[in-house]
C-alpha cells in the first residue's frame, strides 16, 4: 500500500466513574474511581444504531484494531486484515468499536495509572480484575456511545472470553457473539504457564514488587512473553518455520548464545513485546484469565451458566491450537445447544496453533463476513 | 517398608583423564582433564561378565537409581520400583550400573567442579558437552569395570538419548538398547522451552554469568524447573490431579499469591529442585539435549545415522507425552527397521505425559522384564 492510501484512525478516551455512584464495582468487591477507556471506532453508526460491532482484544492487543495512527506508522492495527472497507468486518457496513481492556497498558486505566485517591501509581494496589470487570467497563462505553445492542461481539483468545461474558452478563445487549480460539475456563496447564510467566517477572530485580519507576523489569517480561509465545505456536508451525536451523553459522557455537533460529526468533519477540507492554499489566491480565471460569458460577454446570444468553453464536476453533484446544470450544457449543440457542461451529484446519486467529484470515474472515451479513439482514428484516 | 528392610547402596567414584593421553576428547574440540564419574552398582557381575545393564538417567536424575544411601533416607533412588531384587531390572540376575552424567551436579565432573588447570571452578568456562560426550565418559567407566558388552543400555528421556547414542557410537559394546519416551532430535519447541528456562536463570541477579559463589540463582532455577515440569505432565494429568482446585480457600484471593493447587504444586516442585540441582549444570545439560540430533550426522537421514547399530531394541513411548511424542519414537523405529535391526515397539496408553516413564512401572516394567530375560537367555544360549 502506498502511504498516501493509508487510512488514519484517531484513538479516543472515555472517562467515567469519578463519583461514588458512577464508580465501577468490581468482582473483588472494591470500586474503581476515575476510569479511562482508550478506544477506537471505524465506519459509521447508522441512523437506527443497530450496526455496531464490538471487537475484543486478546492479552497483548489494544484498541488499535485497524488502520494507522500516523502516516509514518509502519504497521497497521492488529486485525487490519479483518477490519476495513470491503474486509470481513466491513467498515462500509458496520460501526466497529474496540477499547483497550481495563487493566491494560495502552491508554485504559490499569495498574500503572495514577490512583486519583493517592496521586500515585496504583502498581500492585490496583484491584485484581476479572474478565467480567473488563466487560462492565465496556458496557459503560456502550452507554456513552448510545448503543443499545451490539450487532455482534467478536474476539479471539481472551477476546473470546469477553464475547462469552457479554452474552451472559448483558444478554439483551448482544444480538450475536463470535468467540474464537477461546475457552469457558482456563485449564490448569494454562494457569501453570501464567504462573511461571509471572514468576519470571518477579525474579527480575527491576520489578521491585511492582513498584518500578525508572527501569522496568524488561528481562523478566521478555521471558514471560517468550514462554507465552511458545504456547501460541504449534509444534508443527515451529517445525515448518524454524526446524532446527541455525541462525548465523553452519555449526553449533558450543556456547549459550543464540544458536538456533527459533532462539533468535523468541529473543526478538521478547524484545519487541517490552517496547509496547507493561509488566504489572501482564500480572493483572493473566490473573483475569486464570480466574475465568463460567461453569463455576453454576456449580460446574456450563449449560446452566449460559442460561441467560440470548445471542446467536459463531464459535470457531483451530485444529492445532493446544492452548485452547478445539475440545474446549466444543464444550461451549454443547452448552449453548442445551439452551436451544442458534450456534454455528467450525474447527478450522490450521497448522498455526493458537495464533491462527490472527493468521487464518481467509477462512476465518469468510465465515465472519457471512455471519455478520446474516445478522444485519435479520435486523433490517425485523426493523 | 520397615527401615530395617532398607537396602543400602554406596556411591563410588571413578576418576580418569589426568594425563594428556587419557584426557576426554569432546565434540566441541576441547579436552577435559581429571574427570570424575560418580556411579552406583547393584547386584553382581557374573563370571562371564555378560549380565551388566547400564541405566541412563534423565536431566534431573543422578547415579542413585535404587535403594537408600543411609538408613535415615526417606526416599530411595529415582527408579527404585524398576531396579531391585525381583523387580523388572532384577538385581538378582543383572549387574546394574548407573553414573551421574558428565556436566551433572551430583558427584560427576561438571561446570561447578574445580578446573585442575586453574584451581578454580569452571563455571561457564566448562566446555559445552554433548550427549555423545556423556556416553564417551561412560565408556571409560565401562572399561574400568572390565565389561566388554552391556546386556542392555536403558533409559528414559535424556537417558533414552544416551541409549541411542551408545548403540550408534559403540555398537560392539551394546547387546540391546531400551530407549524410552525419547527422541532422535530435539524439536524446535523443546529447544524453545530450554531457551526460556535458561533465560529465567540468567535473569536471576545471583546467577552472575554463572560465577555465583555464596547465593545460588535459586529463584531463576526454580522458575526454569517449574516451566519444564509443565512439559513433563499432560493436560489430562493436570486436570485429574489439580483441576482448578483452590489451595487454601473456597474463594479467589484476588491477589497474586498462590490461589490454585497447581500453582502451589509447581512452587513446591521448584523449591525442592533447587535443593538438589545446580543452575550451571542446568545450562550444560539442557544444551546437550538441544544439540542432540542423530539424523544431522547423516545429512538428515536418520536411517543412515543408525547404520552402525547392531543392538536389538525395545522402543517405548507414552500416548500423552507431548514433549517427546510417540511420532518421534516411531521415526526411530522406522529408521531401525530400515537397517534390518530387531525392534519391538510399544506406545503405552497413559495419561501421565512425559513423566510416565517414571510412573507407569507396571506396564513398562513388565515389558522391560521380559525383554531383558530374553536377552540373557540368548547370551547363555550363545555362550
Amino acid at each position: 500500500m502506498n502511504s498516501s492510501e493509508k487510512r488514519l484512525v484517531e484513538p479516543r478516551d472515555f472517562y467515567f466513574g469519578d463519583g461514588e455512584e458512577s464508580a465501577l464495582e468490581l468482582d473483588c468487591g472494591r470500586k474503581l474511581y476515575g476510569v479511562n477507556l482508550r478506544y477506537e471506532t471505524y465506519g459509521r453508526l447508522d441512523a437506527s444504531r443497530t450496526n455496531a460491532v464490538l471487537v475484543l482484544h486478546a492479552l497483548s492487543g489494544d484498541a488499535h484494531v485497524a488502520d494507522y495512527h500516523t502516516m509514518q506508522d509502519r504497521k497497521p492495527g492488529w486485525w487490519d486484515e479483518m477490519v476495513g472497507p470491503g474486509r470481513p468486518i466491513d467498515t462500509e457496513k458496520y460501526f466497529v468499536v474496540c477499547s483497550n481492556v481495563l487493566g491494560g497498558c495502552s491508554g485504559s486505566t490499569g495498574p500503572r495509572s495514577i490512583n486519583p485517591q493517592t496521586g500515585k501509581r496504583y502498581n500492585l494496589t490496583f484491584p485484581v480484575i476479572t474478565i467480567r470487570d473488563m466487560v462492565r467497563a465496556q458496557k459503560r462505553l456502550m452507554e456513552h456511545l448510545k448503543i443499545d445492542r451490539w450487532l455482534a461481539v467478536i474476539g479471539g483468545s481472551m477476546g473470546g472470553m469477553q464475547a462469552l461474558e457479554w452474552a451472559i452478563t448483558y444478554p439483551e445487549c448482544v444480538r450475536s457473539a463470535v468467540p474464537i480460539a477461546t475457552t469457558s475456563q482456563l485449564s490448569p496447564q494454562s494457569i501453570a504457564f501464567d504462573w511461571v510467566g509471572r514468576e519470571a517477572i518477579k525474579n527480575d530485580p527491576h520489578w521491585a514488587g511492582g513498584d518500578y519507576e525508572e527501569s522496568a523489569p524488561n528481562q523478566g517480561l521478555a521471558t514471560a512473553r517468550m514462554l507465552a509465545h511458545i504456547t501460541y505456536l504449534s509444534d508443527e508451525s515451529m517445525k515448518n518455520k524454524f526446524g532446527r536451523e541455525l541462525q548465523e553459522s553452519e555449526h553449533y557455537s558450543f556456547a549459550f548464545q543464540r544458536d538456533f533460529a527459533v532462539e533468535s526468533y523468541l529473543e526478538y519477540q521478547g524484545r519487541r513485546f517490552v517496547e509496547r507492554f507493561d509488566a504489572d499489566s501482564y500480572f493483572y491480565i493473566t490473573r483475569a484469565m486464570d480466574y475465568f471460569d463460567l461453569a463455576a458460577r453454576a456449580d460446574g454446570n456450563l449449560a446452566a451458566a449460559f442460561r441467560p444468553a440470548q445471542a446467536e453464536f459463531l464459535v470457531v476453533s483451530f485444529s492445532s491450537d493446544w492452548l485452547f484446544p478445539a475440545a474446549q470450544s466444543e464444550a461451549i457449543v454443547r452448552a449453548l445447544l442445551r439452551n436451544k440457542l442458534r450456534v454455528t461451529y467450525c474447527e478450522i484446519a490450521s497448522g498455526y496453533g493458537h495464533d491462527a486467529f490472527l493468521l487464518e484470515i481467509e477462512t476465518l474472515g469468510g465465515m465472519v463476513r457471512d455471519f455478520l451479513r446474516n445478522q444485519l439482514r435479520e435486523v433490517h428484516r425485523a426493523g
